[in-house]
């Protein structure tokens, strides 16, 4: 527009200048995979000043990036890094991208099932939303739980039982992390190429050779919004397709706990059950429907129905289980937990919270849940009491009576049982007509 | 929209944070004065990050900023500096914006015009492009001019002559200095709003209440296209009417150089011949357009017709050129030269530029004439040769017969006539059809 000198005559030793490139973006220019490539490299060398790397970001929020485009970026990124070489496990490897959500127990399951089934599912996880328990503060819940081990490490841990659930290593994609906290800064977070690149960058460096998508979406999900879900499932898709990786993501349904319960003990007891095919319907499902698709995405079933078979008979027979066990005690956990979940520390004090009048569960703001549960669970220190929680949890849907429980709640510290109640009554709505079943499966995009 | 935790949580001491701002003009909302002052006051402090001032900016070049945020913004970055107080002046106090133009020699005339007709003029010079030669060069060319004096001796001038021009000094707005270094790098230059904080920040810094703006539009201008020059045009009066100061905006043709001749010694003489109320038709025309609304606006004169008289007065009776006179004077410059302009050291050489057919001159390239003078008057040490330049230059519509002069070339330096020529010759089509005239001042917005 007005007042400007070019910036692409400023082009040095063939290289374009980083004003040349904000200004390209600006304009809704595409980045040819050499430019992606410049743009990564200097971020990695730390020579991209951190203003133009800013008002890119912002550039790219306002004009996006096209698949191919995100799909150089992701590859860039990922190869700015460690990548883990699985190449000599001699089996199919598929990974798993979750938004977090609450009471999901999905994480936990999934790589040993998986496992179970002949899939080598690696498994590192990132940062989330802070009032999310993640699913390394479950798994640690374990006595002796180590969610931080070597990189070879994890590769031999693969290959020998085919699954791990790891803390990401530094090593993952480095640029990534630096651009996300300057994204953090910058207003730049909810940029879907972006996130799309972030995502793909990260689990693709974990060696799999395809990747299930779960997009939550609800109250309960950092995505509110349902369209916004479907764009970033499409966009996750495309992309690994336009990086010739197979992929498939459904978006879910995030707007109440997903199972029984919330808190980290109870929900490792919960993902047991899950483990020997039994638990809360939904997750039931959940677990079902991305078992499938990692089943058939490896290629290890066929059809949907020996995707299901398979699936079924892992749960049942107690291989999935196993697997599990097996992968907690390769990281350092005690096995006797898995065996007696009844170890677990219980809570001094379980009270019920009972229904203020009669109805059916309207609406529950999981997040509100996810914050009652952080108030009782966290100590002075910062850590979480694997006892405190919530269990019992009425759905949407479910019919009380005035003085029936709407959740069973776990405690050690009374004086933090004023503040938790203060989410957790909030979280629920009550009305006198039955509202219709939410759907747990919104899309699914292939 | 997807994966973002909101920002404006971390409000600490009820001031915003800077993520939060970044975020709140990204979703286009308008910012508050308190917000602007915060901003602005971060900046002079330093405490912004630059990676948030530079994300804020891109934001602001897509969202834009209302007429009443940018007038805060001017305030504010005119308030972070120096401002001159002419208030003991019992004068009306106009200043003029132009963005430069190739072969203008009005910002040289105009204080001096305005200062004989008692209106109080002040104007501080900055960057331009940088192929064009600014006013201040221009002047530097009578020996001993200075343009660089102190603030308090510039409102002294001011109160005793009534004129004075001389550089921006660094105590004017110094937060938009660091801003525009900042915009520089980040594509986040050719933002309407900034770009009009900016112009009234420096130019109601100088003490004047109100302001004639002449934005060239034209390929002899930074404004390329005649409508953003009139978007530009209308946008400084706009913000300048919220800061309650007087403004007129001209938009003025700039697609062929003003005047005949381009050149620091060519162009003082032209400007001398311009004060005597003789010199080319254009700039004559261009001289009394906006002396005319320097007068109005200051209230000397109350018509259109004795704004004309008034003008037309000071400049045949020699008391603009006296005026001129003892501002080169008060600055250090040698009088005798406005006196006997041909002191001006005459170039070695001088051929001319033969037309290569016969025709009318149908376009020009007016900064390739500019560039073309550059590189002949720019010496090793990149000072300039006050004898070098181009004169008699042909203008849009006049006829040629092949082998007369376009111009006449005037040079020291014999090594640089080939590169001089090839922008010289290239700036000239020759068309065997009169082409329409251009007209000079395109729009007038008030």
């Amino acid at each position: 527009m007005i007042h400007e000198k070019s910036s692409s005559a400023s082009r040095k030793n063939n290289k374009p200048s980083f004003t040349y490139l904000v200004e390209k973006k600006r304009d809704g220019g595409e980045f040819t995979e050499d430019e992606i490539r410049f743009i990564v490299d200097s971020l990695l060398d730390e020579v991209m000043p951190e203003m133009q790397v800013a008002a890119l970001a912002m550039a790219i929020y306002f004009k996006g990036m096209s698949a191919q485009e995100t799909a150089y970026f992701a590859e860039e990124m990922m190869l700015s890094g460690e990548v883990c070489d699985l190449g000599r496990i001699a089996k199919p490897k598929i990974t798993k991208y979750a938004c977090g959500g609450v009471g999901d127990k999905t994480a936990m399951v999934l790589p040993a099932l998986a496992a179970s089934c002949g899939v080598i599912m690696p498994s590192m996880m990132g940062v989330d939303e802070d009032y999310l328990i993640t699913t390394l503060e479950k798994l640690e819940a374990i006595p002796g739980f180590k969610a931080d081990i070597p990189l070879k490490q994890f590769s031999e841990q693969l290959a020998k039982i085919g699954c791990a659930i790891v803390r990401q290593h530094k090593d993952i994609a480095p640029v990534d992390t630096m651009l996300y906290a300057l994204r953090e800064k910058t207003g730049t977070l909810p940029s879907l190429p972006l996130i799309t690149g972030s995502v793909l960058a990260r689990k693709l460096a974990e060696g799999a050779e395809g990747l299930v998508v779960d997009v939550k979406s609800g109250n309960g999900s950092h995505v509110k919004d349902v369209e916004q879900a479907k764009q970033l499932a499409r966009s996750v898709t495309r992309v690994a397709r336009s990086m010739n990786r197979r992929c498939v993501a459904l978006v879910s349904d995030m707007n109440q706990p997903l199972g029984d319960c919330v808190g980290t003990g109870l929900e490792i007891q919960e993902a047991v059950k899950l483990l020997k095919g039994e638990g809360p319907e939904d997750l039931k499902e959940l677990v079902l429907k991305l078992g499938m698709e990692i089943v058939r995405l490896a290629g290890v079933a066929g059809s949907t129905l020996s995707a299901k078979q398979t699936i079924e008979k892992h749960l049942k027979d107690g291989t999935a289980l196993k697997k599990f066990r097996d992968m907690v005690v390769a990281q350092g956990g005690d096995g006797a937990y898995i065996d007696n979940p009844e170890k677990f520390t219980k809570a001094k004090y379980v009270r019920k919270l009972a229904a203020p009048k009669r109805g059916y569960v309207h609406t529950i703001n999981a997040g509100m849940i996810a914050k009652g549960v952080q108030i009782l669970a966290t100590n002075k220190k910062g850590q979480l009491d694997a006892g405190a929680g919530v269990s019992e949890l009425k759905k949407i849907g479910m019919q009380v009576k005035q003085g029936e429980p709407l959740m069973m709640i776990h405690y050690n510290d009374e004086s933090k049982l004023d503040a938790a109640l203060e989410q957790l009554r909030g979280a629920y709505r009550l009305a006198p007509k039955r509202p219709g079943a939410p759907s747990l499966i919104i899309e699914r995009v292939a």
